[in-house]
């Protein structure tokens, strides 16, 4: 693949200080099922870093997998679970959490946030509803951080669902997988302490964020989910080879790697916006963190698929197209001037 | 982990020539989810090596994950899943195969293999059964190669048995988590095209053979499951960065390595058998892979267990253990002998 | 129970000619399971009122479990079923689809009913997704008749429906709760032969339509469905002892009761329409089957709880209350009398 | 079906007394979902039977229905459930439990009996094995009273059988299909009260027990279940007319009408069994309730099936063939005497 990629921001694999680690730990024989040395280092250091010392940490493969667990774990057989419209587990999961039997109750969003006002009147609606024992009864809110749209819950958003899911006795539950991305963006203000106390459940992403593979699932307070390595062994979740992925965690939590990914990401976002901006190129929204999203005429969009993989993002009404481009910790600084350039070249095609 | 170490084969990360691969590719940029062209490399050389051109191959990232997925997609919903009572899907997967809906119907067997005769035998009394609209129908066979015994089917084992499934028009299907060390036993006259000429489905065990994690769905003939790149996704198995198991079949299935390390691990357990025979240690079973059951008196276990880590395996009637040893791609002579020398110092214990 | 009743159509026993019916065979001995010879005298009436000679029928016993058995049965793993987001299976059936592994992909309606034009937009939308692989495949299509605001499909629509449908090769199912009072409604063009050609299942309610309790799924096309009998056995929904219901459904067709069921449940239903018009009271929609949505004041809430049983519909966002009155073969015109009278005391309270 | 009908316990519609209930309330207006008087008045006197003020009681249309819903409900997801290999849900459910998501354990068994000491092995050396993450953990454990070949738990064996589960902390659950033909057992000294001493979730069978159809569902401590209402709603098995199944009940639960049942078919088995034993007819096991298992040669069986409906049970190994009779409420002494002559007439076919 010669060309331009922005497509999506798990396209390279590891970060180099990853791939060192790695290297250097290959043929130490550990046990299995992350019971291991190295996954217990890491796992350590995430508690650090999430200042949450009673903490449970289980290193997964993927997002949806992680997703799938954590919510199915989460939930009663009779819940169903509160998302943005626009969440990840809404759509584009292919239905893993109904194939593990729970409704997504989708609800309005702004930038792909849920509100905090959002969730309490649908709880209360739910309560005064006197048909409710034939209802999915809403038994937690999943949010991402950032979100789908790039766009980030700021402390006192975050503060307010948490206060009103702990008002209802349902968990909160944090979707990171681009989380670096959050945590490197200069708007940021939820950090991983923050995250930590204010959600019951969340996932630190590898995938997205300079590992190989794999994710963090991190539950605060001890116990949160009982039996929860069983059940990921019983989802197939569970790998035999743990340490790979607790190796990884360990490079990311050491001297600062996983928020310097992120710094390096958002930056070359920046850099996207800055030039799109100059050249008078639309975004759909004003999100800060690694994804942009351009909106292109027909005749731009035809030009420029030909000059760099961008993911299709939707169709506007007015006939429009919006492109999502995603910047990550492997983005070179030569390939986003390539990219502007060709941008600036059809700046003026209509 | 300082110790000797033979409790499994899938202690270490990967072989040399694998981490050589994904190092040299690291930073390429690649498109997601297996889409790329190192992973349509890999496949090419898996439908080669099978001889299986029009073979549909995956890459999951574990085989509890592989096992439920490919089951789950293959049987019907009023079906089951035929096995022999040993069989891995029976008991260690906790419960994944009826997680996603279908019954283990388990059956006796002869070393960890399932005879032709008894599936014939079970099939023909189901058919016979007047309520058997109210069963589970048989709807699939189960086996590993080699089993979890370590003992292997021979070619005229598994054509009968494909031939009882065949008559019946049910799939049959081989778990390979430990392919290579079948591929690599002098005693082993199953090659690559003959599974792929005799199975519906069977996949190429990477996480216990050399790779970091990653085993190979194949289904010799195309569309075999349709929908398995959603289902797999719906599932969480699906990688988002499919390339880096590409990456490592790849480089298993280049100058002949899988087979390699195959060799490799079942010289070293034959070299363990061989040193039990010279000190008159026993062994549960005469198998000829990479796994050694060796039977211990109480006194002969305390001792070596807190020698070398080995995995336990059952209690005998007769109130001795048997153990399970492992060998595999990283196992190392100088560990070789100092286990025997282990065995050797307490062959008197009884 | 001695207040005037409204609050559903699944309030009394069962019409006195089906009870007199399952007091005839009371103790005729018969095979278990549907398989006996009232059951298929049943069948039989059944195809020969759908015309379709070839039809499956089969009877469960109620609709949550018909809608979850067809649907899951008529899905693939990977499929979800559009519905109208006011059907039955969006809301008020306690996630029984999802908890069968499917997701219900709601749709916008008009007056309850799903149009044509919806659907085929939401299938040219998939199918020109460039990530449809990741997304759940919209597999059939599921409608009311009537739907859950009383509402009916006209022949044209169903047609459209049906041809959207087939164009794209997925099947329509039609969930018959109230389907009596839909064929016995003078508004309604669509007779049960129509239903056989257009839908692809659908069921026949006998719950709400003189039964004690019972469904008639029916598939005109024999084998739509491989195994359903083993399907619904291990769904639960397998009666032993089948000719309960074999027998009333012999009943309800036999000499136009199942119409004339629907007929006088409808005739009471415009005889409260007609009141509530004289004496000023709004209705929410105008739909001319069995259920009646008035709209009251808060103070005519008040009262009219305490007069008669309703059931609670929605609040409007000017803080009226929608109720529903259900009419149905039990519903006598002196309780009709009674509730109109209850209307007309409290129509001028605002 | 005019011939002599043993084939089971399920062949008639209700008994009288429950008839004349039905009728009596055919026409009363009622609340749905068993929150009705009705319902609440059976509930109330099935409470008081069973000396358990406290217990939640519903009522579920069939038996397969109630295993897979309290099975369902009193599991987690990483357990399975104990039952004797010859359990109802081992087999004949069509895997009904499995596709609820969860693995039935099989346990030898004495004709048809879990054994406290088979109970506590299994869970001793569950707790020992050191891969128990990996393994389906033993949640609960299911029997039969009367088991499916018709013998009984002493109360001495069920006390220790709930002794072992409360030691272990999992509830025993019992299926009482044809529970009214134990109560009715002249054997027989475990009564109602007992039940719900020892067990933690039971069910009263009605469909085999004179009712038209229904199960009442029995959790002797109250909240037991969470959300049992929902759950059961989820699963298709919430009848709307919930009072259809609640007066069937009353009037089983009125003047001993229960017990009248069994004790009528417990009386019929007996004079089968001392017909058959006259002459000289063996039986499989020497069973005290309303089920009879003859042994015949091929040529009686071929006789004796064109005489009456019976069921075929298994073949012997030395070919002879065990059949089952069942007896019920509605077993005529004139049904009797001809099925005993028949047997008499080919008493010395070999």
């Amino acid at each position: 693949m010669n060309r331009l990629f922005f497509a999506s921001d798990y396209a390279s694999g590891c970060h180099p200080e990853v791939l060192k680690r790695l290297t250097e730990t290959n043929l130490v024989r550990s046990a299995g099922y992350g019971l291991d040395e190295l996954s217990e280092s890491a796992r350590e250091k995430i508690r650090q870093a999430c200042r949450a010392p009673e903490a449970d940490v289980f290193f997964l493969s993927g997002g949806t997998q992680t997703n799938a667990a954590v919510i199915g774990c989460l939930l009663k057989p009779w819940q169903g679970v509160l998302s943005a419209a626009t969440g990840h587990i809404c759509g584009h999961e292919a239905g893993a959490i109904e194939a593990g039997g729970h409704k997504v109750l989708p609800l309005p969003h702004r930038e792909g946030r849920l509100e905090a006002e959002t969730v309490r009147n649908f709880l209360e609606r739910f309560r005064a509803d006197e048909s409710r024992d034939h209802l999915v009864e809403p038994g937690m809110v999943y949010i991402s951080q950032p979100t789908e749209y790039g766009t980030l819950y700021s402390l006192r958003e975050l503060t307010e669902l948490s206060g009103v899911c702990r008002e209802a006795g349902i968990p909160l539950y944090a979707d990171g997988a681009r989380l670096a991305y959050a945590l490197g963006c200069p708007a940021n203000d939820v950090t991983l302490p923050d995250l930590a106390r204010l959600c019951d459940a969340f996932y630190i992403g590898g995938t997205k964020c300079g590992a190989l593979f794999g994710e963090a699932a991190v539950f605060p307070r001890r116990g949160t989910v009982p039996h929860f390595f069983t059940m990921i062994k019983q989802r197939g979740a569970l790998l035999a080879k743990g340490f790979v992925a607790g190796v990884q965690f360990e490079a990311l939590f050491t001297d600062g790697l996983y928020e310097r990914i992120g710094r390096h990401g958002v930056a070359a976002a920046d850099r996207i916006r800055a030039g799109l901006a100059a050249c008078g190129c639309p975004l759909l929204l004003n999100a800060p963190t690694n994804q942009v999203f351009p909106v292109l005429s027909p005749a731009q969009e035809e030009v420029l698929r030909g000059e760099a993989e961008m993911t299709f993002w939707e169709t506007l009404e007015d006939g429009r197209t919006v492109m999502r481009l995603a910047a990550d910790w492997a983005t070179r600084d030569e390939d986003v001037d390539l990219l502007l350039e060709a941008f600036r070249r059809c700046a003026d095609l209509r």
